[in-house]
């Protein structure tokens, strides 16, 4: 069995890995674009930062690690095309020409590519203007070299989602002064604004400027040597510009799924134009399968839907590698769980928002509360912020977002109602959960289940209508 | 509808709030026999300590939170019997005489006693001597004026479980020299014995003398006045004494149930001698419900046990009062979920322990493995061992204990297998989870889905037979 990877992040490395472990006589090949297989992308805000001093430790594993397995590293290659009938692939080294290799079975793990929004003169700037997109470790390297340059103290991020978010503490722990632009009314537009809100607060009591409602239109060098290197136009809610002056412009906007290889294949899309595969990562063309960030996402509130994720592409590649060696594994979908620390806050989701779950076609609520992380007799409480989405009609869980201090468990926390999602639980069988208790870690009823119970009123009082309000 | 609660700890005073919650025009009293309700016990300890500067803030609700409910607390007020036949409790008051108190409901929640040890000399010493027992109010008072004496310095901890260790640290943290004797081999010994070694040393580097396999045979005054007041006498496992001087013995060595009250109603004792319920709370008498550390627990498991916790006392109080009112509310059952903090180390449990299981019936194999916390390149980095117990026939989760440092998620962690558990769930499909992911607070896997993967992978070379072990 030879079993060809394409990609050397993390769904075409979980499925080599995979694949070795479970047919040491399979020939594995992963056929990576760069000179850095399976490096931690999400680790990058935090070498940028100087939190991490050496880039190779962003890497999961070495790639002497790596070759351990059995598996053989195609470094600086591109996959150019796919023949499907002959199972060829055309690979283009770094200074020969073509090559082609053969394959049983083949894992398309391209991944996605940062979207480039049109902002004028965004495609003559790059790197030597110290203009940065942020995705691959050459990116990384070229960011830190402009940093590294003399009088570099102004950064403006285009972008305030994870990446960004994460960026603006790397940038400014790092030193610099930052200023945040971000077109939509909140930033994290990925949770409700009120939390949202609370991660502004956060941003600008550690020095950050928040631009909201604010359009980058277009990024210029200045042509006046006495001022910044760079400006940025911006339009705000009022459509009034203003320019903010920069050393370095980082566009953090988000990703598209990267699938020119696999169209030289025919192999079909599907929503977003990411690579449609069914739950085993079988794409349309026999013996090929996909996986990561180039592919759509199954979901079990929404069914197909398109969330890459570091984490769900290692699902995905492990399950491709099975299914690609004979074996009948399905990914069991990703809820969407995510969690972003921005400075000493921690902010994360799982499953559905209230305006997700109505499009869905769900009946849901949206209740808001919030409790202690522990007891507040014990030093250290904080608050839990927490929006708790459930079905109106019988109580299943269908979101939560959570918003705390670090230290306060919300990544755990946020996972207890994945696990609760996953397996289709109710409101009220959060209360009858049996979570753990000690005074300086949480409370008898888990702050998660005390907002899961005032989820439960608030429904009744719904349910019950406005009359009822006043008595209770 | 008079709904009585007897206790005025976690199940009597959830009782009572639901009950007050569900019909506002239920009349419910809480007969408390000392002057403390609805306080934590969990967070005595932590007042010892110095940690909590005032008691007052030991309770969940103040007293007239409680009552600003509607409830009618009978404080400093013992219910000496129940008469099933006119539905009638004798009250006996601090001062007056008897009075009856008409019930058409009734909840027994008066706890659990600590257990008195068969231990020479220790019924007849007692706080004034500076021995002590740790339960109530009134004993963390005791305690408390004990410790303010001059000249103590040596405290002597019979018992190494969970309230043995947190007093370890606090007396500690007082500035005592604490010694800790443990009968068992390890101490901690609700969990694996290689994780309890690991406690034991964060002891030891704090300061702690902890003494195992050592039975406390005999406490006595020190007839002479240049030594420590108090001599322990103590066994090791080869049965040669040694005397340690203490100025405070604290003997904490586990609780048995209160049943003295519900026996005067004929109400049923199932095992451990706790009152029998059905998983609605209901004792054998019609009209009387039961809940909280005096009563048998339901154990998904295991079926019945006897596992008293705070917040299973508090689940099942909910439960009796909405039953108790008419409702039909099932208590879920508890998997003995537990964390304890000790120092900067946090241990915790859920489900059954390997020989637990195979007691069961089931056919267990347990699997040691550990992973860190995040990701080991962002400052902070720990592992956390993990001790997998599942079922090698059908890969179901029956059981996780984990030890890691404070700060390492490790209670919310342990809530997501107490999730898994509750849901049935098998090894693999804690791989399938949608767990959240940011550097800084997790892995791609997380640490949990790594130790699934391990346990899976060991009783794949189980099943395979030794002849595998020399290939992998």
């Amino acid at each position: 069995m030879r079993l060809v990877a394409i990609g050397g992040s993390d769904a075409g490395i979980s499925a080599a890995l995979r694949a070795r472990e479970l047919d040491p006589s399979s020939e594995v090949t992963v056929v990576v674009a760069d000179a850095y297989p399976n490096f931690s992308i999400c680790g990058i805000p935090y070498y940028i930062s100087g939190e991490v001093a050496d880039w190779r430790n962003l890497a999961h594993r070495t790639r002497q690690d790596l070759e351990a397995t059995g598996m053989e590293l195609r470094l600086d290659t591109r996959a150019a095309r796919i023949d499907p009938e002959t199972r060829l692939v055309t690979l283009q080294g770094a200074d020969a020409g073509e090559e082609l290799l053969g394959y049983d079975a083949l894992i398309i793990g391209t991944g996605a590519v940062p979207i480039r929004p049109p902002i004028d003169g965004l495609s003559q700037l790059g790197p030597d203007q110290g203009v940065h997109l942020l995705h691959s470790m050459d990116d990384t390297f070229a960011l830190s070299r402009t940093l590294d340059r003399d009088g570099i103290s102004r950064a403006v991020i285009v972008g305030a989602g994870y990446i960004g978010l994460e960026m603006a503490e790397g940038l400014t722990t790092r030193g610099l002064q930052v200023t945040q632009l971000e077109q939509l009314p909140e930033v994290l537009p990925t949770v409700d604004a009120r939390l949202g809100a609370l991660i502004r607060d956060e941003l600008e009591h550690h020095g950050v400027t928040v631009h909201r409602n604010t359009r980058v239109e277009a990024i210029n060098p200045s042509e006046d040597n006495s001022a910044a290197p760079l400006q940025v136009h911006a339009t705000d809610q009022e459509r009034a510009t203003r320019i903010y002056p920069a050393d370095v412009v980082l566009v953090v906007v988000g990703v598209r799924p990267d699938t020119q290889l696999a169209t030289t294949a025919g192999v079909e899309l599907g929503i977003k134009q990411a690579i449609a595969v069914d739950t085993r990562m079988r794409t349309n063309i026999p013996a090929i399968y996909a996986a990561g960030d180039c592919v759509v996402t199954h979901h079990p509130l929404l069914g197909t839907t398109y969330l890459p994720l570091g984490t769900t592409a290692h699902k995905q590649g492990r399950v491709a590698a099975e299914n690609a060696l004979g074996g009948n594994r399905e990914f069991a979908g990703s809820l969407g769980t995510q969690v972003v620390k921005v400075f000493d806050l921690v902010a994360a989701r799982t499953g559905l928002r209230d305006h997700e779950s109505q499009a869905a076609g769900y009946e849901p609520l949206t209740v808001a509360s919030q409790a202690d992380d522990h007891k507040a007799y014990y030093p250290g409480s904080h608050p839990i912020q927490m929006h708790y989405t459930a079905d109106q009609r019988d109580g299943r869980l269908l979101g939560l977002q959570l918003l705390g201090r670090l230290g306060s468990e919300i990544a755990k926390r946020i996972d207890i109602a994945a696990t609760a999602i996953h397996n289709q639980m109710t409101i009220d069988q959060i209360s009858d959960l049996d979570l753990s208790y000690t005074p300086p870690l949480g409370s008898p009823w888990d702050a998660l289940q005390i907002g899961a119970q005032n989820w439960a009123r608030a429904v009744d009082l719904e349910t019950a209508g406005p009359s009822s309000h006043g008595g209770s």
